[in-house]
């Protein structure tokens, strides 16, 4: 898996916000993929035909964008192109919860988020506050699992513990570094880095369960000689372009 | 104050340029805060009135990012949430001349700038020639405290020395490393910080204030181990995050 | 020419995508240029006629972005101000294809691409397929020469060797880091470069090769102390701005 990503180096269309733009990209890159930042609807659906795996993110959402989401993620999913939708503050206005229920009809591959945006979309009476999650992730097994099951997709919900489900099968990965929190759009570019393992295996329950492996691995050497938040953001990538083929052997999947 | 920003994690809601997005939000997240980037009219008001403290900044302005500005703005002023406009290079369009003035109606708590934006909204002969001010920040106390009082907020103008004031008090702030004009987008980053802290104190000076120490300290701190302008920018975010209450207690206020 | 690019310190306009907003904005700070992010066309014509240089990039395009890219270019254009266009994967879509066509009326002083970049705009049957090159840059050598007859501009193909021509005078310049391309942006942050350093000087040829050759140091030195990709870019960021005045003494030049 992780040298697959490396020998086909998947092209991946990001339609993310702008907050992550940066690092999106430069995550993918460090991890081997290539990315492709393609966003509006006069192109958005022609490079959805040519690239291996989309991401969809709604974190900074406006008309012009949205109209670019429903090109890539109708294109690809026409065309068997697995995408990812990241439904970044899901329960925080009305405008992203029409947003994440209309591109949901392109039916996914993956839904990633954080723990208060898997419940906002499990539940109608779980809502978040904003981008940060006030939830812990290993306390929605069960929401996540039955959301997986209903939009027939695998759900990742991350945290200090990773869950990635499709609803019958649950993987659970821990590792990473308690800070990555503080590393702004770390959550999108897990969600980008989850369809660019997605375009290298058929089964997206291992794809993203792989990407979420690669940066709970690099995310723990990383935090070893950051002193804070700033610099675990270059040693994390750094540490995703160093890791040797066999790193994810040390990873814990329960 | 700084105990209160880490125990309170304010809610600021980020309508900001895009060079700055990526700085800002990681800064709000190392100084204890919970950045929400959310400019889209379409939400940007619903969004305001969920959170603590709004940031405005007319960086890369065109119109449909001003009339979110608009719609957080008047949330903002109606509710008593505190709120922060960043005048980026007021003086170099007659654009953002318009924007500054349209958007000053909604009576910010504080306005942030540099010499050259402070005396480009101070008088209408002076003007900057862009983003990076060609004026020294203590030559404008006069001029800001002028502003100060007729706006009726305070006014913070950054530099070598800070100068904070609400027309009747004024601060000056001192620290810092020569090499912050240097990081792109810090000043844009003060800007929300300002709005963070003046989320935890009824005092818009003592935020303002606040706020700009921080930044000082950190920077200062920061400057020791950083090469240049490149490793400055996490060396201040690790600082940030890593700061101790009483940090502040070496900061000189005259 | 890097003397006189710190004493004069350009004003740069820059019209690029949103990925590399932060590290155009940084890495033209680093050397000692002025970056203005200003885009849209209520203000982007008025911007270029106080610009010394400006910079366009259709690495993220849509409409009000490209309506804003042709009236800076076309002030450009008007009173002699150097413009360079990057033309981001310019084969991966048609939208870009005629983006890039019509931009080219306002005659650039300088294209600055990847290999894959330029051969799409030499030939219509080159096409990359997307934002990173599939061709070395020196096998580009004769198809940039045409191009730089054709368009009566410069013409830069960045890559392990750079190459920088305009029809007449060819140079190759090499260093840099096996990395760089790993760094998002950073061919960007070339052409925005390359538009301060052009102005400068009255040459463009001279203006594109010592912003080639400011890099290809910089990064060099920031190599020798990376680790990997994500501290090689706050790195070359510190070797920008430490470069002496004598750095480009060096420098390969065939």
């Amino acid at each position: 898996m992780h040298r697959s990503l490396r020998e086909q180096a998947p092209l991946v269309q990001c339609l993310t916000n702008y907050v992550s733009m940066d690092l999106v990209a430069n995550l993918l890159n460090a991890a081997g993929a290539s990315p492709a930042m393609v966003h509006d609807d006069h192109e958005a659906g022609e490079m959805a035909s040519l690239a291996s795996a989309v991401v969809v993110n709604i974190g900074t959402p406006s008309p012009p964008w949205v109209s670019g989401m429903h090109a890539a993620a109708s294109v690809a999913r026409e065309r068997g192109i697995p995408w990812v939708l990241d439904p970044v503050a899901v329960g925080a206005t009305a405008y992203r919860r029409e947003t994440v229920t209309a591109l949901l009809a392109h039916r996914p591959s993956v839904v990633r988020g954080n723990a208060s945006e898997v419940l906002a979309m499990a539940s109608a009476t779980a809502a978040g506050r904003g981008v940060d999650s006030t939830h812990e992730s290993d306390q929605v097994v069960a929401p996540a699992q039955e959301l997986a099951t209903r939009l027939a997709c695998v759900v990742v919900v991350s945290g200090g513990t990773d869950v990635v489900t499709d609803g019958d099968r649950t993987l659970l990965i821990t590792g990473g570094d308690a800070r990555m929190p503080l590393v702004s759009a770390l959550g999108c570019s897990a969600s980008a880095l989850v369809a660019a393992c997605c375009a290298v295996t058929p089964d997206p329950l291992v794809g993203a369960a792989t990407a979420m492996a690669l940066l709970a691995v690099a995310g723990e050497r990383a935090g070893r000689t950051a002193a804070g938040p700033g610099t675990l953001r270059p040693h994390l990538l750094d540490q995703l372009h160093l890791l040797e083929p066999g790193a994810l052997a040390g990873v814990t999947l329960r």
